[in-house]
């Protein structure tokens, strides 16, 4: 096991990254030892792990919920489930919660804490690569809205992250790809040594290589974990770098319907989009732009916008994104491999083309 | 016009509280130079207040949403509007709400400025005497949920408090009243020369005398600020004594259904069933406790829970408190005039006498 500590001050917390960690006892009792304890989990996640964990924290005073599995849900009427659940068993403050799943999951149980009696404390542990990598760590949690994904949250740290990278073993392909997105996205913006180190390894992670996995989620950490440090709510542009691809990718999924495309599908080719732009505006080389491509590609990942949506309903869509300011709309975008910008700078033709997908 | 801080560090801000202060734009100025600003009020409030607020506003980037007025409307589809109002109007992260109206317009864009994209900033302008003297300062925001009141919510500071006192005028005598019960809490929790002043003023106070009224929102204010600033988010239980008689209260707003009794008719009488219990207890002499039911009597307050509630009905409310600990309720109970404590040592016998209404 490998640890690593997200640096907020009183708000500070760890990550644990390894094998076998649900079976440890030792590093969840500190968090059970006052209080209640409730698990929140998924119908997909729970025939898998979720009797392993109540194993694990067995004389607690422990508390089980599961929500239907997928992005569509990630909802109000979800999260109300939540809440009408620790009011029925009358969880009082002092109950921690501990979100055990996918990012669909931590986001709802994350936000969950955030909201319940203001605020109560919260587990990630996360079981799959795109929690692992992504979403269980810096504390952004959120609902979707049917006018734009994410638009209802809170920043809200966990106690702590604790990521066993057994779990995921049992991740059919294409959600392994849709986290490999995110951990693409982050040599893209801020690594090119890791980028490479990618194109290199990819076959390894694809054939789920133990060493490897357990790198790569701890590397991902890393680099996420210096962002949060350095600018935990969104406040002096360094977070926002972490969005590359992700005005794109959210268009996507909210044009096509949340769950229709996976998180890291709409990334994959919402970061294209963005290099796309990035060449248009002579910040990417086109070399460069294909080497993207062919390493998401490799990574099972698509790499063009779905057909069934148009320029405009794109523009509509990114014209919520929470980067804009006072109307208008901020892009993160590719400054060579890992290297990336927030900016307003950016031709209107240049983005008209790419939105409707011409050919560079 | 006088003005009083919350010091909350980062967090700090001011209260101004006067005359005619809907009308000084240099108060809001500072806060709608950058990025739009949206109004949230209520169906009974915006005839009032709306368009003089607009007309101090004129030139800034304003839009004006209004919701239903009234308790039974503090839930998520209410607060699912503010939020569909924001997104469909394209507002950004850039934009500050304005609370305009009671507690329940403020809980509800406080709760919404919390959580929209993530928190964006919020002003408080209260127009009722609840408001001014409570629920506008110190950060609470909240929605109900059917098994309980103001269960999920977040604590989240406005940039400032702005109280005109001139609305209080056009408050009818009911809501008067109820603001009312939250100053002679203040008297009751903290301060036995305050609560000695409201004896002597009660009835000058009713009859709105403009001198008097800013007294008492001033000094409220004063107590409550203080307060806040010493515990923010009630970890320490001094913010807790703040809840004085909201505990049988809360029991009595969601029992007999949301905006059946006003917030401060239940808080009038659950202070006096909390009283009763100090009394049997022999923390408060017989004579206290016929003070505190004199002095609510005379602000037009209810002195007794509503017939309609069982002790068992009381008890399952009361067990959902947000106080409650390892599953023990906890009270807060007065020590004579102007102290209260938390506690959880009280007969259990004594407060099912009390909740059954038997004579002391």
């Amino acid at each position: 096991m490998k640890t690593l500590s997200v640096d907020l001050g009183a708000r500070s917390y760890p990550i644990y990254v390894g094998s076998a960690l649900l079976g440890q006892r030792d590093l969840f009792a500190p968090f059970c030892e006052h209080g209640q304890v409730c698990i929140v989990t998924d119908d997909l996640v729970a025939p898998l792990y979720l009797d392993r964990l109540q194993r694990t924290l067995a004389g607690f005073k422990l508390h089980s919920t599961i929500l239907p599995n997928g992005e569509q849900n990630k909802h109000w009427q979800t999260l109300d489930r939540i809440f009408s659940f620790l009011l029925k068993n009358e969880l009082g403050r002092d109950t921690t919660l501990i979100a055990l799943g996918g990012g669909v999951v931590g986001d709802l149980t994350g936000f969950a804490a955030a909201c319940y009696q203001r605020g109560i404390p919260y587990l990630q542990v996360p079981t799959t690569l795109l929690a692992q990598v992504d979403s269980s760590v810096g504390g952004k949690t959120a609902i979707n809205h049917r006018y734009g994904k994410n638009m209802i949250g809170a920043f809200y740290q966990p106690q702590a992250v604790i990521a066993d990278t057994d779990t995921l073993t049992t991740l059919d392909t294409r959600n392994f790809s849709a986290g490999l997105a995110e951990v693409i996205k982050y040599g893209m913006m801020a690594d090119a040594d890791f980028f490479l180190w990618l194109e290199t390894n990819i076959q390894a992670l694809l054939a789920h290589d133990r060493e490897l996995l357990n790198q790569v989620v701890y590397r991902s950490c890393e680099i996420k974990a210096q962002v949060v440090a350095a600018d935990e709510r969104e406040a002096n542009g360094q977070r926002e770098l972490l969005n590359l691809g992700h005005t794109f990718g959210h268009a996507i999924e909210v044009g096509l319907g949340y769950g229709e495309w996976l998180h890291g599908e709409a990334v994959a080719a919402g970061m294209m989009m963005a290099s796309a732009l990035s060449v248009r505006m002579g910040w990417l080389t086109a070399a460069e732009y294909r080497r993207l491509g062919r390493l998401l590609e490799r990574a099972g990942l698509p790499v063009k916008a779905p057909q069934a949506l148009t320029p405009e309903s794109f523009m509509q869509h990114m014209q919520r994104d929470k980067k804009v300011r006072n109307g208008r709309l901020r892009l993160v975008l590719p400054h060579g491999i890992g290297n990336a910008e927030v900016t307003d700078a950016f031709d209107a033709a240049a983005l008209a083309d790419t939105l409707a997908g011409k050919p560079l």
